[in-house]
């Protein structure tokens, strides 16, 4: 009926997306759900997964897709470039929290955990995804295999989090090593990523000239991610030293944030166009350089944040459900697929991060709750997975199918986190400063914030 | 050399803008000109106006240029889309502070000022374009000098506010009544820019039907503008008091932005794509009614501002040099009817304020700085230009070319306005509480905060 594609019309694409995501986000939360969940049922419900593909009639969809659609967008739109944009911005923000001396303070037991964490469901995973290699795996497709892994790597402690804090455990032993845990889990998740990715891409286009050429040997692949690193740090450290001047000559003036975010996509499209590796990694690292100047990176989070979660992510989660969701490619062998997984995924996590407490010489209960809090996945859980399903990445790229795993992760694990902390934590006697079970909005380290209230 | 129209591409885009029209904007700001001139040098020394047609190479250019460029686009691209997204937050942000009841205590005067400081210029404008016919405006073509005449009534008192700031005049009732003046004119400028540019659309394009042939009547536009606004009203009203009820229940919660992001662009696609008014009036309105609710009309502006001034004001500004600006079509003829319709607009504000001023019992030097005071212009000018530049308005669209006259008219007045306000003010001495002349930020009515720091 009307076009979604001019500026105008994109308009209306934006104004039912804010609208829709907000208020079943607001339900979700009702619920004790994570926001992003609703986010992305509001995506499947204004798309045309369900109401175009089945019922004939999209409140959003794509002119190609033989429905009836109230604003109708072509395949390529605005909305890729406001998906990426709140994904690099998101992936961003975690970087700006990612904080070095809190990491060093709690040690090597967080080290540990988070290593340990990531390793257990990547085993899992892959070991699991072998024998599906007729759903859309590849059985000879070793890195489809190793995606899904990836996928599972990801934590998310903003649900733990708020129930330690209902608890009163949040500044506990535990409940410190589970949080800085969860950062050193998306610094190695973002390395894991890269070198996956990377290598997955080599071969999986023509190379244009020798220097594409070199870049896709696995050997090339390697390089340019150390390259990128290196390049990233040095120039980082020169970026923070102007910042660190401009900061004390005009504190908290807007010219750091529109400046940092400026490096954030350029350090994003640098490491994807220049050095072949994933843009979030650009984007998480331009984070990281810049955290380590406490108060700018504070100041410049905070204008990210309300840049991120008024428009750009309830547009990337949004997003998902639009474009990235389909009912039409599903079978039973998917579905049964995708629970397994997910099954791997949480016992990874669980027995991954408990033994490492245990170890640490927690009791077993305890070991058990710090598992169990490193359990729960989110948002980076879903922009790993929307990098691994993307075309970049050719004829190795994980078909969008697999999204619903993701979805059921994140649906699993935030229902089940809450009632097993509750259970284990049910052996204590409340403490006393327990002030009847009202959750208060906490600060998340990875970035699970810019998209909650 | 890379593409911008790839997702990641376009970051590079807003990258390059975002470091640019910083850079330039703190230089303008060093030299007391507003930072919107510096975006929009910005954007032309980055796009294709000079380095691109004249000498070959563009930082960001067009595909179908015909000279080299490191980020190419293509015609239509995700810049109209920020763009687009940056003005209407722009008029959102104005109509936020629309504040009735200031207006009401002002008064009389006020309304006056504002009115005739509309008046003369558009009549000024009109009568000096008419012998243009030649150099585009076309002799026939009422329409585009009525759009010149339009495109000089828009105040912006910042820099006004920030002389009377300094010179500790600000609080004075002329310095109020020029505040209330400026915000009023703002009203009026959108009334009087719906009722031409609807009228100017009638007839300009083919009716697909008969209630499109119906809003093409002149008769049939003025029936739709009143609708509109009698929809905007009541609508509003209707949400106003959701939003009331939203406040009480969780007061300073980051939904009711997002729920007021997704208002304003729901009213400018419903003002443009129903009604046939243009979407700026929308914006402007969505923003007017929710502002009487003073608290969460605050709350929300801040946020607003944060994405504006963050990233979407820079691309709007940046995107006129860039898309919008060429030499090419540059000839002695437009430069001497810039000039001389920028002199209309000077001395039409002037005159046609201050002539009220002294109507009002003002002393000649105080009728002076009021007419002075309200000369300079802003972006809201910039937005009126690029509304009747577009290509919405057929056959009658005035052609970008005039968008040298809007910089120019900018340019004079900020650069006349303060020195002329310090001369005026010089035959008196200064006050006490004067703390040497540094300039503070100021909140400022019509949205230019949000972009400036």
């Amino acid at each position: 009926m009307f076009s979604g594609d001019s500026a105008i019309g994109f308009c209306a694409v934006l104004a039912i997306i804010l609208f829709s995501t907000k208020f079943l986000g607001i339900l979700f939360r009702h619920f004790g759900l994570p926001q992003v969940l609703g986010y992305i049922i509001a995506g499947i419900l204004i798309g045309p997964a369900i109401f175009g593909d089945l019922c004939g009639g999209a409140i959003i969809g794509f002119s190609d897709g033989g429905y009836f659609t109230l604003i109708s967008l072509s395949r390529e739109n605005a909305l890729s470039v406001f998906s990426k944009v709140g994904v690099l911005l998101l992936m961003f923000s975690a970087g700006l929290e990612t904080n070095l001396e809190e990491i060093k303070r709690t040690g090597l037991a967080a080290v540990l955990v988070a290593l340990s964490g990531v390793a257990v469901p990547l085993v899992l995973g892959f070991l699991i995804s072998l024998p599906f290699g007729n759903i859309g795996l590849g059985t000879a497709n070793i890195y489809r295999c190793i995606f899904i892994g990836t996928i599972l790597t990801a934590t998310s402690v903003a649900i733990t989090i708020s129930v330690l804090k209902e608890l009163g455990k949040v500044n506990t032993r535990l409940g410190t090593t589970i949080v800085s845990a969860a950062i050193i889990d998306d610094v190695i998740g973002i390395v894991l990523l890269s070198v996956v990715t990377g290598i997955a891409k080599s071969g999986a286009a023509e190379a244009e000239n020798a220097f594409e050429a070199f870049k896709m040997t696995i050997y090339g692949t390697i390089i340019m991610i150390i390259a990128f690193f290196v390049f990233a740090l040095l120039a980082g450290w020169g970026i923070s030293k102007c910042f660190k001047w401009l900061d004390k000559r005009w504190p908290a003036t807007h010219r750091i944030p529109i400046f940092s975010i400026a490096v954030c996509f350029a350090y994003s499209f640098i490491a994807e166009e220049i050095f072949g590796v994933a843009d979030i990694t650009g984007a998480f690292l331009a984070g990281a350089v810049l955290s380590t100047d406490h108060r700018a990176s504070e100041y410049t989070d905070k204008k990210v944040e309300v840049s991120t979660y008024t428009i750009f992510a309830p547009v990337f989660f949004a997003d998902i459900g639009i474009s990235s969701i389909s009912f039409a490619g599903m079978n039973p062998a998917i579905l049964l697929f995708a629970f397994l997984a997910v099954l791997m995924g949480l016992i990874g996590k669980v027995i991954g991060c408990g033994a490492v407490f245990k170890a640490f010489k927690y009791n077993l209960r305890e070991s058990a709750i710090g598992g169990v809090g490193m359990m729960a996945r989110g948002e980076v859980a879903l922009i790993v997975t929307s990098t691994v399903t993307s075309s970049a990445l050719g004829a190795n790229a994980l078909s969008s199918e697999f999204m619903i795993m993701t979805v059921l992760l994140i649906l699993l694990s935030s229902i089940l986190t809450p009632v097993m902390l509750k259970v284990l934590y049910g052996k204590e006697k409340p403490p006393e400063n327990n002030d009847g079970g009202e959750v208060e909005a906490v600060r998340e380290p990875a970035s699970a914030e810019a998209v909650s209230e």
